[in-house]
Order: C-alpha cells, then structure tokens, then sequence
C-alpha cells in the first residue's frame, strides 16, 4: 500500500508505464454505493494523481477507468500512456501493439513527491471524519 | 446527442449494452483541465447514470472509463456489462468471449428516464452559470 487516509488507501500496479490504484477501506460493489465523503475524495485524489502525472512524466494521455468485473468491488485505475508503451493507442486492456520500450522517468521520486501532495487530501480527509463524527 | 446543459452533453453509444458518453463542450485533453464546475458536472451525471442504469438494467457491473488516446479529448464512457454479453468479464475493449445474446430492457424508455433525473443536473449547470456569471 502506497498511500493511506480515512476514507481510501492507493495501490501501485506493476507495470511498464505509471499505474495507480485508489480503493475504498469499505469494499463496495459499485461506485455510487461510496459516501459523499468517499466519492470526493476518490475525485480529488484522481484530479490531483493525473495533475502530478502530466508534471512529472508528461505521457501523451492519462487514462482513467473502473472495472471491477472480475472482483466486484469497485476499484480506480489511473495510468500515464505513451506512445511507445506496449499498448497504445489501445487501452492497456486491448490489444498488444508492440514491445514497449518505455524511457520512463523513474516511479520512486514520483511516489515520494506524490506523498507530499495527497497529504493534502488526507488533511480534508481528517476533516471528513470530524464532519462524519 | 441525447442530453446537453451549459457545461456538458451525453451521447449514446451504439453498442450491444447499454453505454453513454459525457463530454463537456470545451474539448480539453485531460480531464483535469476541466474547470472545478466541469468536473462537478461530470461527477454528478456519472454517479446519476451509474444508479439509474444499475435501478433499470440490473446489470452484473458498472464500468466507467476515459482514454481518448485516440482523439486526445477528454470523455467519459459509462457502461452496464452483463455476464452474457460479448466481452464480460472483460472490459469492451478486452478480448471477445463469446457472441453476445443480451435480452436488455428496451433503451429508449431507460433514456426518457434518465433525461428527467437529470434535469436536476441542469438545473445545477444554471446555478454554475449563474455563478460563473
């Protein structure tokens, strides 16, 4: 578990390109089951994730999407897409295109960056549970 | 275009499933260069679609997803999947599993639905305007 707040926690996915995760601590099945605290955070977390991703590894599209068919418990991927990366312009659920060889600036300083500015949404986080009780 | 207010419009997509597809009206490439009322809009009808097609449909899952790596325009698709339908489980642009044979709820009757719930939207997008100026 990279990152962890109240409400949601974010995984990282092994991958050739940037790849994130966001849950929600409570296993719901689809999205609008989640509280308006949880959807809100999930949102701010997603705006913020694809704002530091842009910055730091400039891709050539962010790609968002929420699955959960195999396990019904509804998840949040947000990923940095490259031309070169194996497969794009397809979603990286298509088809393969090439063997990505993917000059990709290195994930750990992102990670550590990243920790700095969801401490954000962990403080609006803090506040959600004194405006839940 | 089935649904339009001042900040976004909604498209069917033809498809064997049940799918829409948000746009706000500004073509911006990412997501997160919508502005704070684009964004809002576009969380509100995706959490009003979501429980209005799992209401009517009763699919298995919801998927939501943007990648616009093709036209780098931002948009959101929404989906209901079902256990039979040509890809389940995996995402419409995974592999094709089987020849779909989908007895789904008319559409039509769905989207006359829809569109009143979400006037309630566009009522809001009148408010984002009026606080825009």
């Amino acid at each position: 578990m990279f990152y962890s707040n109240p409400l949601i926690y974010i995984d990282i996915h092994d991958s050739e390109i940037p790849w994130l995760k966001l849950f929600t601590h409570i296993p719901y099945k689809e999205f609008s089951e989640c509280s308006r605290e949880e959807k809100e955070m999930l949102w701010e977390c997603l705006d913020l994730i694809e704002k530091e991703m842009l910055s730091y590894f400039k891709p050539e599209k962010i790609n968002i999407a929420s699955f959960g068919n195999m396990v019904p418990r509804v998840h949040w991927h947000i990923m940095a897409r490259f031309k070169e990366d194996s497969y794009f312009p397809e979603p990286m659920w298509g088809m393969k295109q090439r063997e990505g060889l993917l000059p990709v600036a290195p994930l750990e300083l992102f990670l550590q960056e990243l920790k700095v500015k969801l401490e954000i949404c962990l403080e609006r986080g803090k506040h959600f549970e004194e405006t839940l009780g």
